[in-house]
């Protein structure tokens, strides 16, 4: 058991002060699924959580909107209040947990701690996707942590690891299932053979999507997700309203199963890759889209509502972070390992040891930019509905003829068809510029051996 | 391009004295695979690596036995000396690397480096698990940092997941397979059929396993890492001397196939496992052996050199970590990232930021066990070789007879077996303790209807 704190600090050069041993004094806005998680958590493990931080980590102020149901939460012993600029800048407060998600204001007032001297930690992608270059360039001013490890993987410590774990490495791509609304119905849609609409009514049953899906369903969470991470990987600014973000909404069931027949599974991945080719192109590319990914890769095993993020760096080779991607305790993990490394450091004058995106600001590449999607490179997965199945060779020729690679050609296995439907034509191609393919697909759309759509997907080849 | 180290810092609030802008100077003992490794990737990525440090690090000098070898990796701005202590205590260095391998000496050399006032980084699990808790005391009495990234899974950042990124938790187990020679010796094993002899002449082969492979085929190297995540995991002293150990010398082909036919994967496993049961066992298990695992867990997908390893934390739930687990590479992206953490924080007062073993002094439980042998509580594959098909009903009856909880019985396939071999009888079992495994098979030796050796391995159901 965790004995006494003032003795508890291993290192005798840590100053000794009673402003270092104290409680670290957390005040919270929001008291919902991640507050109230974070509060839990901190409660049960008290004794061990101190063990491992050197002090007790205490809250001391909570705003909600409804006081009564907050208590109900904290018990008594916790101040509350209706007002959170007055949790923001709260005298007593060493650290704003910002749990209350949204933008504009959670924007107010994560500034307003920060200008009040405190640090901040914070789970909300949206918040620092959208407002992350404003709100650390003023945590950097006023020499506070604003630390946001749940704000991608939750539990998984990805942040942690891409800004401490792998510090030695030029990264040369991160690329994930980060999202787990998403996963869980593409998994769904696979083992089950449901198309979107039932995988996501039994999402929404299981309290795996929300009421109104959009964030999660069109990317736009993973999207946020990425944009913190390409940050950390390659030292560039958040640059989150340049990502391609495609979602899973439009995505067939006759894809997935095609999908399979060609020996991959589809998975909704965040995808950001430093490019400096020969060619001249020197960019990222950050973009989130449902991809194949080989059946036998270690991301297609990643199933359910978990997640799971591939890195990888010129000295360590690819690395790999699997867990769960939502969840109030899971949440929770993320927010007080925030909040132990603060108290690790709070009151000595090295609390903001660590750069906010990885990199100090000297260090940062102002001008990188996310590459155009024309100019993204990979190869595809293309399936054309055609007249007759003799068509095959009309087809792969005339790809072949617009400079699209194909690599392998072949029609769609009749029980994945639906009865009377028109025979499918399957195209794997080698890597490409996406604006070939996007030119190729929309032209095959008028070619006369073509019965209908032309779907086309990304097929992500990762090592790993 | 990193541009100016001293405009370099975010926080104003670090001190901005000549101390703390100043590269960080490295003394390293050893110019081998991590040496020269480590040297390397500093060098490629040095504006890199500085602009996420905050400063340079820069290897002033090297202790090597080939002076002529050493010049011709690191050059002639690096001084070179034979002498290890010159460079455990030299005026000029801030950190030692210790990169040389083996116990004795290399303990004379840390110890003397951590009094001299040095930090110490090093990927030496020997010298940890073995050496570590005096070490860890003494760096404690002197408030240097000890950094041992490297000792566990290489580039995989292990020991800061579990110390920094999972404090919130209470620890339930650790799991994983943290010996890539090994894991690549099973790996074609299963694959090609082969049997162990084979399987290791490849990897010595291939360089995956050295000439006298000890260490690794006999699991000591994964015992030392195991021990090194359990103090981590559960607050408790390095207990190197109380783990169970056994290695996959004797693992048989015939064992790997029929775990294939039963639905699992053998895998040499370190598990260290919190317990605190009912029925009063009080400790922890702390154990290395081939274990069966599903077919379809992650950990199972894990094949060739390759490592993965498994948290269970009462709020993160499981979480996992995969990547390379050796090569020179690989362990320098460790060792630099152990190095920036101390540049990092190194001048100010704060540079032993996290207690070595991920917990304070008073809050490391001494008094924690390792459990014995005896207690240790898992499910069990048993194969019975016997004299008569028909026989695998007494076997069955005889098991439950000795209180030994039979979930499943069925012969071997007969493509599984020699020709002209006995059939066998294959048993799993529900969770048991292992003394009422070791008796039932100790006592089944001598049962009229059996044919020779019983085999048992443990089987491993983890959560993920």
């Amino acid at each position: 058991m965790y004995r006494d704190p003032v003795q508890s600090l291993e290192a005798p050069s840590l100053p000794s002060s009673a402003t270092a041993m104290r409680p670290l004094r957390v005040g919270m806005i929001g008291i919902g699924t991640v507050g109230a998680g974070t509060f839990r958590v901190l409660a049960r493990n008290q004794a061990l959580i101190a063990g491992r931080a050197g002090r007790g980590i205490k809250v001391v102020v909570v705003c909600a909107r409804s006081l009564a149901r907050a208590m109900s939460v904290v018990g008594k012993e916790v101040a509350l209040t209706n007002d959170p600029m007055q949790v923001a800048t709260h005298p007593d407060v060493d650290v704003l947990v910002e749990a209350a998600g949204g933008t504009g204001p959670a924007r107010d007032w994560v500034l307003a701690a920060i200008r009040a001297g405190k640090h901040v930690v914070t789970a909300n992608k949206a918040l620092l996707a959208e407002h992350g270059n404003e709100i650390f360039a003023a945590a950097r001013q006023h020499g506070v942590a604003v630390a946001y490890e749940g704000a991608v993987a939750v539990s998984i410590p990805i942040v942690k690891a891409l800004r401490e774990g792998l510090t030695a490495n030029r990264i040369e791509w991160v690329a994930g299932i980060i999202n787990g609304t998403t996963n869980f119905i593409l998994s769904k849609m696979r083992d089950e053979g449901v198309g979107f609409a039932e995988a996501l009514a039994q999402a929404q049953a299981l309290g795996y999507a929300e009421a109104d899906p959009t964030f999660d369903i069109e990317g736009i969470d993973a999207a946020h997700k990425i944009t913190l991470l390409a940050a950390n990987a390659f030292g560039m600014p958040l640059r989150f309203a340049d990502a391609q973000v495609e979602g899973i909404a439009a995505l067939q069931g006759l894809d997935v199963a095609c999908a399979e027949q060609l020996g991959f599974r589809i998975k909704l991945l965040g995808v950001a890759r430093r490019r400096q080719d020969g060619d001249g192109a020197d960019g990222v590319e950050l973009r989130v889209q449902p991809a194949l990914v080989p059946a036998n890769h270690l991301l297609a095993h990643v199933d359910g509502s978990m997640n799971g993020i591939m890195v990888k760096g010129d000295a360590s080779g690819v690395t790999m972070y699997y867990g769960a991607g939502a969840g109030s305790e899971q949440t929770a993990s993320a927010v007080i390992a925030d909040l132990v490394d603060v108290a690790r450091l709070d009151g000595t004058h090295a609390a903001q040891r660590v750069p906010h995106l990885g990199f100090h600001a000297p260090a940062i590449h102002d001008h990188l930019a996310v590459l155009p999607r024309a100019a993204v490179h990979t190869r595809h997965y293309l399936r054309v509905p055609v007249h007759q199945a003799q068509q095959i060779e009309a087809v792969g020729a005339w790809l072949a003829a617009q400079h699209v690679p194909v690599a392998r050609v072949q029609l769609a296995c009749a029980q994945q068809l639906p009865a009377g439907g028109a025979p499918q034509v399957l195209v794997l191609t080698d890597a490409v510029a996406q604006a070939t393919v996007d030119l190729a697909v929309h032209a095959l759309g008028a070619h006369p051996a073509v019965a209908g759509p032309v779907v086309s997907l990304r097929v992500e080849m990762l090592e790993g």
